[in-house]
């Protein structure tokens, strides 16, 4: 059986990233890689600024003349044009305001008395050339702020828009398929009668492309009838990948696998050494698009999405960072764990005085979504056996922010 | 001065959640908390199920019969009516499928030698009651699977979605006015000319709420002109939170402080011992909406923003957690800082040799977004001076997901 590591190469070899798009700087690229560069266009500040509230002076005037100086301007921030320091006189000046030529220095107001038209300066706090920033100190015109490849965080949808683009080559949101087969399945909306249950893969598919950045779309369930599977297939071979939920195993019924070969598939990978998502299965179409099998019990949906239909997506959209990060957290109670096969636990981080910790699921096995509610994160324990006292570091896949 | 801990308490004093509304059970309402509590309204399995494709057997009939029992029926999935096992016989049973009336155990099949019509079982890999998932192991129907307050994840929308729920009642997105201010300041399509520079404060807050799960609507830029900033507030005042960006100092042109007391609004707080973002103001309009009032620099803005206005968001969003979380990271380099005020430093949080670490930013101001780019977390160093060597804990306000 493949292992995760090897699964995990093989399907990010197949997968280049999506052809990037002109899109308006607005809060769609947020979480999307940039496909350009983002030089500044003008320094900043764009001119030497006061950083305070104050008064602007030559700092070479105030000696001889007492630490004292007549009131001659008011700048603002947007001053009509560019302002001159009268000799031997002072001006006020807001945060933000150009500092007028002549002027060297600025004490902030909460520093200086204001006595009739002067102001009087304290000798003790000045120092020249204090309270300005000077042009060009955050950036030059023509510096690079952002590379191609950087991904879209609020500070950096300012810096675009510092650099005055409205619009920007980004990657698109990948569009991901999502197909339920089962004849056992209904949906939400339905009394399951019999044999039948409710899907809630597809509910929990569409949210977990939701946030990976994914664009999802439900294509609904296709039953155990390979023409309804082969139709859905058709319907979704121009999304950007194709995940099939359940119908990957190697049952009477399980007509994925058979199903994709007869559309001229490519089966890369079936069966992997987890638990839980064994059947695991990754193809690659005819138009060269990822399938992504996935076996039908909610645990191995969740698992599988984790190791490997997300990294995907990341590939995608073009993100350099793609492998699930594994930390080492200290265990908040003794663990002990057998299997055959490498084995993802649902696991919760806490935050337990300021330091992170990971506590194991109450979870009785791969049909246990219920199990998973309380779960951001996954124990990651290789085959054999696993045993830990509290305190011990294990290693741990994190599925959501836990902090 | 305010501290940074009472300015929060006084804030999150102010704010109630929002009143829930009918949601469609999608992905819009991710992250959002749920205002019903969730029951189950059938047991799960709904009827003792087998977990592996194989063969089902009543495991008394085995000895007595050498390990080898006639094959006679096939059960798929969903079955047309219940299957009942004829005595001395065997089942070929599905994933997923119900257990026949008279059946005890399933064998899989690769345990199996199927030989004719007949089925050869392994006495070696045989157990009593093997392979079954009985009825109403992950729930029984009326259990309570999702309290209300309950964020919504992706697992739980597949719960959601198990328990028929096709739509929720949930706290809705709060509505989010963001107001810029300052006569500097002209948008991203302007090139900047004489005293001016771009507006980069309101995309990034535009983007901050998003991330924060807010519905962010930015209402333009207000000028130094009490009559404009009034007139915007207006426009603003029937959203569930409003944010000033700039003009909120002591400046001669800040005029939102003295706007605010004109429209009635009542000031709880008026500057912070914060750095940056000292000027920080929180005021409550006369129909009881909160309104922030951020100072103009974009690193007071990141940082008042994480410390203030995402705890009200997500007190707005009905939120029982929302306080940001401080963690007690390693330092990967030595840190020294010296400063009359508490002081949120710039920060990367990395992962190193699987262990999360945080990096020191290059930063020299609040007027420093650049700075701001690389950065997902806060270091929270106490007024005074901050001196830290390699692998010294510190604390970390996260302000993005770092793994």
């Amino acid at each position: 059986m493949t292992s995760i590591e090897v699964a995990l190469e093989t399907i990010l070899a197949r997968i280049s990233p999506l052809q990037a798009e002109i899109s308006p700087a607005s809060s769609t690229i947020l979480g999307t890689c940039l496909a350009e560069d983002i030089y500044a266009d003008y320094d900043s500040p764009p001119f030497d600024k006061s950083i305070v509230d104050g008064y602007a002076v030559k700092f070479d005037d105030l000696e001889s003349r007492n630490w004292k100086l007549p009131l001659s301007l008011e700048i603002p921030a947007n001053p009509q044009g560019p302002a001159e320091l009268p000799l031997g006189t002072t001006a006020e000046i807001m945060t933000g305001a150009p500092i007028p030529v002549g002027a060297d220095t600025v004490f902030a107001r909460e520093e200086c008395i204001h006595t009739g038209n002067s102001i009087q300066f304290k000798p003790a706090t000045g120092k020249r050339g204090m309270n300005i920033l000077p042009l060009g100190k955050e950036y030059h015109r023509g510096d690079l702020l952002l590379k191609s490849g950087t991904k879209v965080t609020p500070q950096r949808a300012g810096i675009i828009a510092a650099c005055g683009k409205t619009s920007v080559m980004a990657q698109p949101a990948p569009r991901v398929a999502i197909i339920s087969t089962g004849a056992e399945l209904v949906e939400a909306n339905m009394k399951p009668k019999g044999g039948q249950i409710r899907n809630s893969n597809g509910p929990m598919l569409v949210a977990l492309c939701g946030v990976t950045g994914a664009l999802p779309k439900y294509l609904g369930i296709a039953g155990d009838c390979k023409k309804h599977i082969r139709s859905l297939l058709d319907e979704a071979v121009n999304s950007d990948a194709i995940i099939f939920c359940g119908g990957v195993s190697a049952g009477k019924y399980d007509l994925v696998p058979d199903m994709l070969i007869e559309a001229g598939a490519k089966i890369l990978i079936h069966k992997i050494n987890l638990k839980p998502g064994k059947p695991f299965l990754f193809a690659v179409a005819q138009n060269g698009k990822p399938i992504f099998g996935l076996p039908g019990n909610p645990c191995s949906v969740f698992v599988c999405f984790h190791l490997f239909v997300a990294p995907a997506i990341a590939a995608l959209k073009g993100e350099k960072h793609r492998h699930p990060n594994i930390l080492k957290l200290p265990i908040a109670e003794s663990f002990h764990h057998q299997s055959d096969r490498d084995t993802c636990f649902p696991a919760k981080i806490i935050v337990d005085q300021h330091q992170l910790k990971v506590l194991p699921g109450k979870w009785f096995g791969s049909a246990d979504l219920n199990g998973l509610s309380e779960c951001n994160a996954l124990l990651l324990c290789r085959e054999g056996t696993t045993s830990h006292n509290p305190g011990d570091l294990i290693q741990v896949i994190p599925t959501e922010q836990a902090y």
